[in-house]
Formats: structure tokens, sequence, C-alpha cells
């Protein structure tokens, strides 16, 4: 049976970015239908009834929701790639524990950045700083988070790269400055081919960030 | 090798209680080390620095932090009795999305059931309720959310059982009533012998809640 894979995302998806870059780093075809963020159509409605948020994976006619369970699941269908997640129960739970920090902590913070202004931006600005402090502390001197090779945290926080622009100008700073770990990082991950043709244009992202600030945050 | 394994936990902790259950379902032999939520030890908060929280599992040495990756872990490491997890991709996607949505979903409503009071306590107990019947949707006619097996969304789920009490006299309102389909299916659940021995006494729970109410969240 040839696999019928769907996915149903927004290209400036934060989220949707890492389940595109595990399908681009497995090598797995799949069609591309494109949502809009204020307007959602009737089958992501359908399939993801519980969140009505993409991305969706549909494989095969079924539904699998939430980025970070979406990339879980590319990862043991199709295992006879290189795999995302290690092999052994410690560094499992690591991975996880660290890709569960940058989805429950550091997104909240980048978020903040450019749907806030005043205080509350400014603190979500020094926080999402202090954060990727950690994250770097975590990294210490080794290539990727995965240690030699790219893997699940990796992911997790790679698709963060293309909203650094928008954090810049928003929050005031310079990541570069702030935490020049994390860049050396990314410049890594920007090496690998389907990493670099995966990520959204930061200014692309950075007009979409301003449009929803206004439109749906009302803030000027 | 011996497995040396340590658990920091406290009794009626909803999150550690997924953890006793794992642990004893596979008939792990413990340490159990009591923290207290107002004075946490030194050795949590080396074992747990980033989120210094319970429940923590020390394994021969290494920490492992955040109850369903602990869960998760403990289902890899101890894979030779009968898995939590199932065995399909598809179904542990299912499994997870679930699992995920009682941790992000329903554990916020249950929360503010007993930290808050007014508008926003009533707001919480409906949302609570309308969750719970989502899952008993879900539910549907099996035994359990693993379906003929009790798994991964039964642990995450079961452990708010000795919540229930405190729900019902704080929200006001009748579990048996709004959601038959979950209190029987927490009815053979503590059939088994692992998790009617782990559950809290529910009136302990609604002390400690009262008392935290108080201390912690300044409500009278």
């Amino acid at each position: 049976m040839v696999d019928e894979v769907v996915l149903l995302d927004f290209l400036a998806s934060l989220f949707g970015t890492r389940v595109r870059i595990a399908l681009a780093e497995k090598g797995i075809k799949y069609e591309f239908k494109e949502e809009e963020l204020l307007n959602k159509s009737a089958l992501l409605l359908k399939m993801n009834p519980i969140h009505k948020k993409f991305p969706v994976l549909i494989h095969n006619g079924k539904p699998v929701c939430e980025s970070l369970i979406i990339v879980q699941y590319i990862d043991e269908v199709w295992n006879d790639k290189s795999s995302l997640l290690p092999f052994d129960p410690y560094p499992r739970a690591y991975a996880r524990f660290w890709a569960d920090f940058i989805d429950n902590k550091v997104y909240e913070d980048s978020r903040k950045i450019w749907t806030t202004k005043g205080g509350e931006q400014e603190l979500a600005t020094k926080e999402f700083i202090e954060k990727l402090k950690i994250l770097e502390g975590q990294l210490g001197d080794h290539p990727y988070f995965g240690g030699e090779r790219f893997g699940f945290v990796d992911l997790s926080l790679i698709s963060f790269h293309s909203w650094f622009y928008t954090h810049e100008i928003l929050g005031n700073f310079k990541m570069e400055a702030e935490c020049p770990k994390i860049i050396a990082w990314a410049k890594r991950c920007l090496q690998k081919e389907f990493i670099a043709n995966t990520l959204p244009d930061p200014k692309k992202v950075y007009e979409h960030a301003m449009k929803m600030r206004r439109l749906r945050y009302g803030v000027e």
C-alpha cells in the first residue's frame, strides 16, 4: 500500500514547521494543504474537533494532532530512517523533558513578545532570553541537543529560528549578543538542506506576526 | 545490577499518584521519600532544578521529571511486564493525545475548582464537567480508554479520582449525576488492587486542598 500523507498547516506556524522538518528529514512525500489562520477549513475542524488547530497530519485517512505527538508518530512509523528520538529510555526521557520545556515554557514567552506591549512585553523578552540561556547550558559544547546528531530537542527548538527576527525587533534585543551559542547551533542546523529548505522566511513571519498582532490581539 | 529506584513525591499529588500506579502495576520496588509542599528538600531542588517540582523518579542516581515522561520511562525500562502504551504508532499517538488533553485542559479546571471562588470557580466547574463529558464520549462503551486493557490514558485520568470528592464539595455538583460513565469506569479501575491500594484517601486530599487553598492561594 502506498502511504497517503496530507498535512493541514500554515507556513508561518512554528508548530507546523516541526512536522515539515520531520517529514523532510525522513524523505516522506506529502500533500500540503494550506490553512487560513482566521478561516479554518471544514476538513481541519473535522480532523481536529477538540483543539481546532493545525498542524494535523492525515495518514491514510486518520488524523494525528499536536506537533510533538505528530513528530513522535512520524518517527515511529517511518523507523527505517535515522530516528529523531534516541533508542535508550534515559536519553529518550531527557529529550522529552527538554522538548516539553520548550513547548510549555519557552513558547509562552515567545508568543507574548509579539502579542503584548509595555511591561508585559519587556518581562516576556527577559524571560525568553533567560530560558534560551538555560537551553544554552544544556547544549554545552555539543554540536546538537541530541549530542552528535540532530534530534528531537533540536527539532523542537529550531522552528523558533524563523521567529527570532520578530523577537529581536519587537523585544528590542540582539539574539547574537544574548544567546551566541543558540545562534551558533542554529547555523549548524541550517547547514542541513532539509532544515534550510523548510524554515519559513523570517521577514514573512514578521509580516504575519504584525498582522496578527493587530487583528487578533488588538495591539498597535 | 539491582535497580535502585527512589521516588520524591507527596502523597496527595495527582501527578505523583500516576507514577506510583505505574510502579505498582509493574511490581517495581522503590523507596518513597515524602516531600513537603511548602518546604522542598535539597535533594528535590538538586534533582529537578528547572521546575523544582515533584514527582521525581531517581533511577540508579539519575533523575527523571514530569509525570507522563516518568510513566513513559518506566514503561520503556521495565518492558517485560504488560505495557501501558500500546505497541502500534497510531494507538500510541491517540493515547498521547488524550493524556496531553487531560494534562493541559482537564487539570487546569480541576485546579481552579479548589483554588478560586465565585464566578471563576463556577466557570472552572462547568468547564471541568464539559471536558469530562468529552472524555466520556471517547470512552464510549469500552471498559477502558485503552480499549479492553487499562493503559496510558486511564492512568493519566484515574489520579483525579481522589480529587473528585474535593471537586464535588467546592464545585457543588455530583460526579455520578454529571458523568456516570466516568464513575463506572473509575469503579472498574478501582477493582484493580494496584490502583485501589495506591490512590490517596479522598478525605485526606480534601483536607490538604483546603489547607493549600488558604495558605498558598489566600482563598477563604
